[in-house]
């Protein structure tokens, strides 16, 4: 990778003929390799995993049957798989981890709360939560298409009965087999009328781990029959909804092979999968990078293991032309059937054959807005709606409304990173409405110096943090914390009750909102003062915030609405309901011009 | 503004017949308004100023003439160039403030250093300073074009004589006349060779105020002699070479007029500007929702005073419609002269006609690898090496290599603000490159705890940093400093300089980077001990932190060069010379697939 200063175009080299070439495209059709949503290869953000674009033309020459996209926005990302169709030399499977909505990974479609919202709605209201899942499905289908993609990397089959669960958590569904099945159908339903196939993961069943498989490799050390009765029904649901494919994880299940992880285990994929489960779709390996795969194989050895196991497609191959030499070598040498292959291929096109026979029923069209295409204005009035309603029947509540203090305070905000944090743009409203409000703000991720009492820098005992070094007033405590993939943890390590119960005792507790975890917001609640204004959403995008915000009693600042002019005509007033990313002219005066 | 969650297409309204829709869309013709470079509205920054598409929509076709863009990557940014036309009822100007390279603006082009490089070069090396000054024109005018824009809103002519100043600072080419006006020049004949318009500004000069004119309105106290000795003369030189704009600076000049700031004063846009120095390419105002005007009069009487002074074009009026009404009232009372804006419109139609005429000599194709037009792989070669020559012909260092410490270490940085940092995407150099290096990162920004020793959270004394809070182990210290509009300082305010002298003394001052702010990197190398080693770049962007960083001693991470297997094609082995990012396979390991 890393073209550097020279990135002279390759043309694409002549194919060499005869039946060895056969099998180096069959093999090939067979590998999802992975790049940049943005176009340019300076513009890459992980230049490690994504490939340049002369390797990418190369690869899809010889054959590359798919790929998977992450960054850029709507607009970059419609324009680059066109670009990638364009280069390929067969019809291509184009992915995305677009389990929030499309909107989570490419900025201008919609970006949705988590799944887990709709299984805490499951237990108080059950059709509601799976008509908006199935809406939720539909949204999230249509945005993909409109994007030229054909493959949502979702649902997450995974139950979530381990609140430490550092890489599912809130990405699942529910936190019991009955209603995480039963939403994510309804999900894969919705999505795949609308164009595309979908992808239950991860085989089979990752939710009741408290390592990260990014990082190590989990065991999960589970019964058969408690397979059956927690992990597994999820999954046997979405097959018989239709799943077209089905991503296996990377985790150790001594009960089923003590010796392979389930994406390179025959007994798990071809012997639970294919033969138990009776799945005859496609079986496509979790990212082969991954370190719990990658630090115990090569990059070819790997590719062959999960072909070997009954995988059909590998992802992420560490080295995709390692992966292929490897591949044909085993097919070559005997260790590998052919048939294997060949089966795989055609269960390939037989899902590609199904992207292109469904009609979606409700195309995003706006001609006359939008003259460069779908989305080019955003999602459409109905998904704008849905992404609304989601955040709206997933917020919790309590106390009364924050009153913004006279002569200021601070607005202490917790979150995994500021550097790049997508759901933190200019105008934000947790950082616009608050400091309109009079608020400071201090944030904290995992760069910042110490905001704890002792000096060692972590914090102990009954008044964690130092108070003092913060500043004067009054505290709103905003809290971004959820399982997320790399962080090695779903955030429950800081003492947060204990600075609940130190601003309290302070006088000092203003407000709380908690964006993400339940668990987080569970474990707090029960602490606060009755009449201490506190909310909770699944949501951590502007809109979650701004809802939030409004809940608590704050509003967009005035200050930031457009003048408004006798002479002119008067401009449609923005409200708290009315933006997708809820910046609502709440944008901090950071630039206009020079 | 804000269409919020019905954003309906507006059909064009019908436009009115006579004598007076005539007035009305020779008056939209001389406005500019602000859209961002993002398709949808969405994702605005700054809804506040960033018309939403159904009023961009009207009032292009009511005539406006001119749209500013910022934000969008620089694919994005095409397509937005090309809607923007097909919406316009006249041909547009499009200008952005690419001052640092097209890059600085929309991810995807080049990123330069900061003009004040080539000021400090100048001094030592006049003749190659103004042949990279033309380059960095030639560069920054073929990009502009390849993105659709005709207008680049530079290069600053101030001199920057006052190193306090808050919003100038580095984007002026050189701190003394004589080489601010060849530099300036040498830009704007590069520029304007490949077919775009340059925009000479602040005029008469706001290189020697030490306040924001984006927060307040400065004041220059100075003499027409002294204005003739220093102020003026880069803006002769430039309108003898041709610049075809110039922009006018919100300050106050006694001298000239003692009531109306420099852009409302018929003594300096007419009197000086047009009779004086004898310009007669278009006048433009800086943007009117400045507080400096916009606080002072209302969005319409901005715009009519602006005309009257002696303006061609109104930039960024708080509000566009308003404008409009008052400067076609003023015509209708014979307050304005319709010649006046008739005059005003045959300059515009000039200035556009001699965008059409020339001919880029180096237009960007690479076909074979950009199905998608120019700039779609980054830079051209020739714009790559010039990004990269101009960060190490104006890289400054002393000392030795670093040695990367065995037990940790601390990199703290320093920064304005990490939440949409531009300069430190994922895998930016000063970040990723320390940490495979063993150094835990500290950022500091304004939003973050105090780092300072004294409990009221500011520095002070000679032992500023609290370093127990910070950790242990020898401290890179990487500052990010310049003057920046909205900022309010050129951030000489934080005690670095007892830093220096207290990480010393402690013997755990393990290496300086300063990017940006020459004034701080002179008060700061003289503290420093011989061997300790040091570097500054004028530069922030990645490429800058690159070449800073190997000239410390640093390399990128071996961990994060891709994997090479024995059977597959050696790719390209990344060099740090090699991108114009500098993301050169040291990404942090954050994310690669769900």
């Amino acid at each position: 990778m890393g073209t550097g200063m020279t990135p002279t175009p390759l043309a694409n080299p002549p194919l060499p003929q005869g039946p060895g070439e056969e099998l180096r495209r069959l093999v090939a059709s067979l590998l999802v390799v992975r790049c940049s949503g943005y176009l340019s290869d300076p513009q890459r953000r992980y230049p490690r995993w994504e490939l340049d674009n002369a390797t990418l033309q190369r690869l899809l020459a010889a054959g590359v049957g798919g790929v998977i996209l992450l960054g850029g926005s709507a607009a970059e990302v419609r324009l680059r798989t066109r670009q990638l169709e364009a280069w390929a030399s067969t019809d291509l499977l184009l992915c995305a981890d677009v389990e929030e909505g499309v909107g989570q990974r490419f900025e201008g479609a919609s970006w949705l709360v988590p799944p887990l919202a709709l299984g805490r709605l499951h237990a108080e209201d059950p059709a509601a939560a799976v008509a908006l899942a199935e809406r939720y499905g539909r949204c999230t289908g249509r945005e993909a298409r409109a994007l030229g993609l054909n493959w949502v990397l979702g649902p997450v089959c995974d139950v979530n009965n381990n609140p430490a669960n550092p890489v599912i958590n809130v990405r699942a569904w529910a936190e019991d087999p009955g209603p995480a099945g039963a939403l994510a159908s309804a999900f894969l339903r919705g999505a795949q009328a609308e164009g595309v196939l979908c992808c239950a993961k991860h085989f089979p069943g990752h939710g009741d781990t408290s390592t990260d498989s990014h990082l190590e490799l989990p065991v999960l050390p589970h019964s058969r029959e408690r397979l059956e009765a927690v992990e597994l029904p999820p999954f046997r649901e979405a097959i018989a909804a239709g799943v077209a494919s089905v991503m296996t994880a990377h985790l150790l299940l001594p009960a089923l092979d003590p010796v392979h992880p389930a994406t390179l285990s025959p007994a798990v994929l071809t012997g639970l999968l294919r033969r138990d489960l009776a799945f005859e779709g496609l079986v496509v390996t979790d990212a082969l990078v991954m370190e719990a795969i990658a630090a115990r194989h090569g990059a070819g050895e790997a590719a062959v293991l999960a072909l070997e196991a009954g995988a059909d497609l590998v992802l992420m191959p560490a080295d995709a032309d390692a992966a292929l030499e490897a591949i044909v070598a085993a097919v070559e040498t005997g260790r590998l059937p052919r048939q294997r292959l060949q089966a795989s291929a055609e269960r390939r096109q037989r899902a590609l054959a199904q992207t292109k026979a469904s009609q979606p029923t409700a195309p995003i069209t706006h001609a006359a807005a939008e003259p460069l295409g779908a989305l080019s204005n955003g999602p459409i009035p109905e998904d704008r709606a849905l992404a609304l309603e989601l955040v709206d029947r997933s917020l919790r509540h309590q106390g009364g409304r924050l009153v913004p203090p006279a002569a200021g305070g601070i607005n202490l905000v917790r979150l995994d990173g500021a550097l790049g944090c997508a759901f933190l743009p200019a105008g934000a409203p947790s950082l616009a409405w608050t400091t309109a409000a009079g608020l400071r703000t201090v944030l904290l991720d995992g760069t910042s110096p110490s905001p704890w009492q002792t000096t060692s820098g972590t914090a102990a005992g009954d008044d964690p943090l130092d108070l003092e070094r913060l500043g004067q007033g009054p505290v709103l405590l905003q809290l971004f914390v959820r399982g997320n993939p790399f962080r090695g943890s779903a955030g429950g390590q800081e003492p947060w009750p204990a600075v609940i119960r130190q601003l309290q005792a302070a006088g000092r507790l203003a407000g709380l909102a908690v964006y993400g975890s339940p668990y987080l917001w569970e474990s707090l609640r029960p602490l606060l003062a009755e009449g201490i204004p506190a909310a909770w959403s699944p949501g951590q995008m502007p809109l979650a915030q701004a809802r939030v915000l409004a809940t608590l009693g704050l509003e967009p600042a005035a200050a930031a609405l457009p003048p408004i002019a006798s002479g002119s005509p008067t401009p449609a007033k923005p409200t708290a309901t009315a933006s997708s990313t809820g910046q609502l002219g709440g944008a901090a005066p950071r630039e206009f011009t020079d």
